[in-house]
Formats: structure tokens, sequence, C-alpha cells
């Protein structure tokens, strides 16, 4: 890994410069600054030593949503992480990004820029630009729910969806399910991928059929209820697994104005345990992510790879969790 | 989960008895000792706090092998664990176990009856008595290359194999071979399971064909160099990779006596990176398993589980270790 040493060299500029423009100090020019910050990235430094007196920081980084609210996914997946990073002595930010912010300025120049010696990265999609960043960058970063291979400084948390995909396969089965079905939105989204795939794979764990046509996925929510739904249900379907709660959700509602009763006529399956999953009528049956756990989780990645353990992936276990919207096949 | 208080109802003694035959205390006689910690366990009792004054303890459980010798797969790993574990006041008992001995007691009562916080497994077949016991488990316990599901009290730990093939197949890509053949043994190991699946999902990955006869795969090493080798060779592989390094070892040795050249006419990938892979001749391109970081990553599962944060699968990056086994396509 490149020192403030090689920098120096590589601009023929002394360390006392290249200290400076990394730690912000007024009397070095803008433009030499981002020549000594571009080339610092370029040359793969991150900082590994602090400026003294000043504590270290994480930030959290999600795609423009700040998750003050208790009901959202995000809210106490921040607070998980908070509650192991700050006794260990970091201050935590939570940084909302743009596509357009991050198309200004590439992902280790920022992170380098604003002091930061890791991020967990929340929500962000497949076409979030510094997915891109993320597989050369030299910073601590852990990815939720997203994926990139082979670099040693990047690690992928979440649950573990074949696991719950293979509960939710199971319980139906256990109900006397056999003609289960698949309801997904999100394809931009790496982890609908994984619940895509993992639904097939749990089907013929249980030695249950499903061709490509027992699924119905979309990007939009709409499309998916009101396409791929009736499809299903035309199909003889008597029970669907959902990619996650918000379309679980909207299909309860779309099988009851088609007339059918939930869990009489069909069972439904939601993925995430969101807040409103013990709202809805009836309640969702669901596979729990635990959100505090995850963030915890977040922390163990990045503080593995500061301490040169280079975790790629840390699954939890998943939970199923069993209401009302599931019950015996018609 | 149980308390000594639900023990005592449970089999109407005292508080005070059942806490004396948990600790051990003299005054209480065997068969009752041996009722209570029987009823412990299956109430799904497991000691969180610790008797006062006494350092708490892990155990790294091994297949009746205590690897005292640093070219031994385990040493790096042991010492990786306790590098952790130490410093965190724990003490780490090494502790090789056979199958006639996993027979006679169940895994929780040894546990409970040791006094071990958690266990660390290392180098378990899927044949281990207590692979079954590790499913219903309430002990922390850590499995090396193995899996057990939705236990929440056993997190799996191992490089990412899916990773690892997808690398080793890349750099023979790279290298211009399109005939890839696979050579595995010891089919009784979860792990070798795993990677024969990822060999097929790598070819497929990387857009080459491989149909089921490009493996070759038995329980015996020399099985597989006699009978399996020589199929490959003459089905036109330019390249082999192998489930592990014992075997890519074997394979070299046995290419060169039926008069092939290594990587001449035929390249070969093994897997692990063990000592010996740099003393072979050529000496070996590998996928490498970092032994030390895996035993770091044992305790971090373990603190993670004891933490509530129940990690059910922790995998480390791996790294393909290019040396002279590997050349460009003839």
């Amino acid at each position: 890994m490149a020192t403030i040493q090689n920098i120096a060299d590589r601009l023929g500029v002394s360390k006392g410069t290249v200290s400076k423009a990394l730690n912000g100090a007024p009397d070095i020019s803008e433009t030499l600054r981002k020549t000594i910050l571009d080339t610092a990235v370029e040359m793969g430094y991150s900082r590994l030593r602090r400026p003294k007196n000043e504590a270290r920081k994480f930030c959290i980084l999600t795609e423009n949503i700040e998750y003050q609210e208790p009901h959202q996914f995000g809210y106490d997946f921040i607070i998980g992480f908070r509650q192991m990073a700050e006794p260990s002595g970091y201050l935590v930010d939570v940084v909302p990004v743009t596509h357009k912010f991050q198309k200004e300025i590439p992902y280790d120049v920022f992170m380098l820029q604003k002091d930061y010696t890791g991020a967990l990265v929340l929500g962000f999609s497949l076409d979030d630009p510094w997915m891109k960043d993320f597989e050369t960058s030299h910073t601590p970063t852990v990815l939720y729910d997203n994926y990139v291979p082979t670099n040693p400084f990047v690690s992928s948390i979440g649950i573990d969806n074949n696991e719950g995909m293979a509960l939710a396969v199971a319980h139906l089965k256990e109900l006397g399910h056999k003609k289960i079905g698949y309801l997904g939105s999100s394809f931009g989204s790496h982890i609908m991928q994984v619940r895509h795939k993992a639904f097939f794979h749990a089907m013929k764990q249980n030695g249950l059929r499903a061709d490509p046509s027992c699924a119905g996925t979309s990007y939009y929510v709409t499309h998916c209820i009101e396409k791929h739904l009736p499809r299903l249900l035309d199909m003889g379907m008597t029970a669907l697994i959902c990619s996650h709660d918000l379309i679980a959700s909207a299909a309860i509602v779309q099988c009851q104005q088609l007339g059918r009763n939930v869990p009489g006529d069909i069972s439904i399956v939601g993925f995430d345990d969101l807040p409103i999953s013990a709202y809805t009528s009836p309640s969702l049956t669901t596979i729990r992510q635990e959100r505090l756990e995850l963030g915890k989780c977040g922390y163990y990645a990045l503080d593995s790879i500061l301490n040169k353990v280079y975790i790629g992936t840390i699954y939890l276990h998943a939970q199923l969790i069993i209401r009302n919207s599931t019950g015996k096949c018609p």
C-alpha cells in the first residue's frame, strides 16, 4: 500500500506537503490539494493512522434517504451499527448520496477528503455510480445486500437468503402446498436477483416442481400485481412467496379484491419483516431480517478489514416469522 | 432459554443443587449430577454467566489430530484464533475427539461438563457423530468448512469457494485454456461437494463448456489419480483444477510419469495453498486459504453469537496464488 513518502516521490513534493494536503491544512492551494488527493487515490493510499486528537469516523452511505423514522428499514440498522461503533471510539455520520453526487466525485476521493475510516453502504442499486468504484476501492467498505468479488477492502453483509427461502418453502410444504408461485419486483437490485434464484433452488431441494412460468417478476410493484398475480392465480397456485413485504402486502389486498380469501384460498409469504408486516390484514408470514443485528454485523465486517482479516461475506441466519397470511392448502 | 430456576422446578430440587451440579461441586452425587446436566441440556440451558474468578474457556475441537506441526493445515489456524481469543480473556484448549468419544457423550453435555463457553470445530467430516448434535445444540459453535442451517447458535466459516473457483477458471481462460477438467477426492466432506459444484458454476460463468464427464471424483486420492486423471488427459484437457493441493501435487507427478510436461502440456491448479505447494516441482498455482485470518474469523463468529448477533456464515475472500504449474495453453 502506498505511503505518504511514495506520493511525495511521485509528485516531487515534500512529505510535509502531502501530509498537509491530506489533512486539509489551509496553506495548500486547492489545485495542489486536488492533485495530491487524486494521486493518493490512484496509488491506493488509504488513511490508516489518524490525525492526532481527532475521533475516527465511519459513515453510513444511503441512497438519498436518512432513515430517521422508526418504520423505515434502515432505522434499526443504523442503531445497531452505532451501538457497536460508538463504544469503540468511532463517530458515525449518516450521509445520503444522490447519483448526481456520486458521478461528480470518485468514492475514494470523497472518503479521503471527508476523513472517513470506512463506510457501511445501505440501499444502493446496481446502477449507483459508486458500485463500479467499489470494485477497485482501497477504503474499508461494507455493502449491505450488494456484492463485489475479490476486492479485499470490500465486504458484503445480509441475511442468508437461500436459508430464508428454504424456510419459506418448507413451511408451505408442511401446510400441504405444492403449487407455489413467486412474485418479484425490482430487478435492478442485486438481492432481488439472489432471491429469485433462491426460490427455484428451494423448490427443487423440497422436491417441488417450479418451471420459469411459476415466477412473475417486474421492475414495478404495480405491474407485478396487475399482470403476474392474476396469471399465477389462474395457474392454480395455492401459495405465493413475494420478494419483499411491500409486494406481499399489495398481493394480499389484490387477492381479496379478486374475491380470494387469504389464507383460506391462497397463502402469502413476504420477505424482510418490515414493521408494517404485523399490521397487514391478515398479518403477514414473512422471513425476518434482524435489522439491529445486521447493523452490528456491518461493524464486525469493517472492524475485521481494519484488522487485516479480509472477510468477503457475512450472512446472518434467516428466521421464519409465522403470522396469519399462511394456512393449510385448500 | 432455560434458567437454573427452570431446571430446579422441572426436577423438584433447589436452585442451589442445580447450580452446584453445573459447577462440579463435590457434594453432589454423580447420578444426580448426570440427571441435572442431561436435563439442563434437554431444556436448552447454556452457561452464559461464569463461575466467579475463573477464566472463560473456548475449545478447538479437531478430528483426532493436535496440529502441533507448522506444516499442518490447522497450525496457523489455531494461532490466529488464539491471537484474538487470548487477549480478550479466554483460555483456549485444543481437544482432539474420536468418533468413538463423540458417540459416548452428547456434544452439549461435554461442553457443559468441561465448562467451555464455545467451540471452534476443525476438520470434521459429514459422518462425525457430533455433526448431528450441532443441528440442535445450544452451545455457541463455529464450524470450519461445514454448514448447519437455521440453528442460531451454530455458525460456519471458510473461504468463498465460489470466488476461489471463479479465480482459478478465469486465470486458466486468460492463458487460453478452454478444455478444463476437475479432479476431486473425499466426497465425505461438505467442502468437497461445494467445490465440485463451484467448478461447474465457474465454467458456465466464464462461457466454457463442462459436462459431468469433465469431472473425475473419488473418495481416495490414488483412485482419482489412477483412474480419472488418464481419462481426462485422453479427453484432451489442457488444464486441471484439483479439489485440494495434495491431489494436485499427486497429479503433477502422475502427469510427468505419463510423459506430459507441466505446465507445457498441461496446467494444474490446486486449492488451499498448503505449505507444500511452494515445494512441488513445478511449484503449484493454487487458491489460498489464509489460515491465520480464518482462525481470527472463527473468533469473530463466536464473539458475535455470544453478543446475540447470530451470524450464520462468514466467508473470507479467496486469493489466487500464481506459481509455475500453470502456463499458456499448448
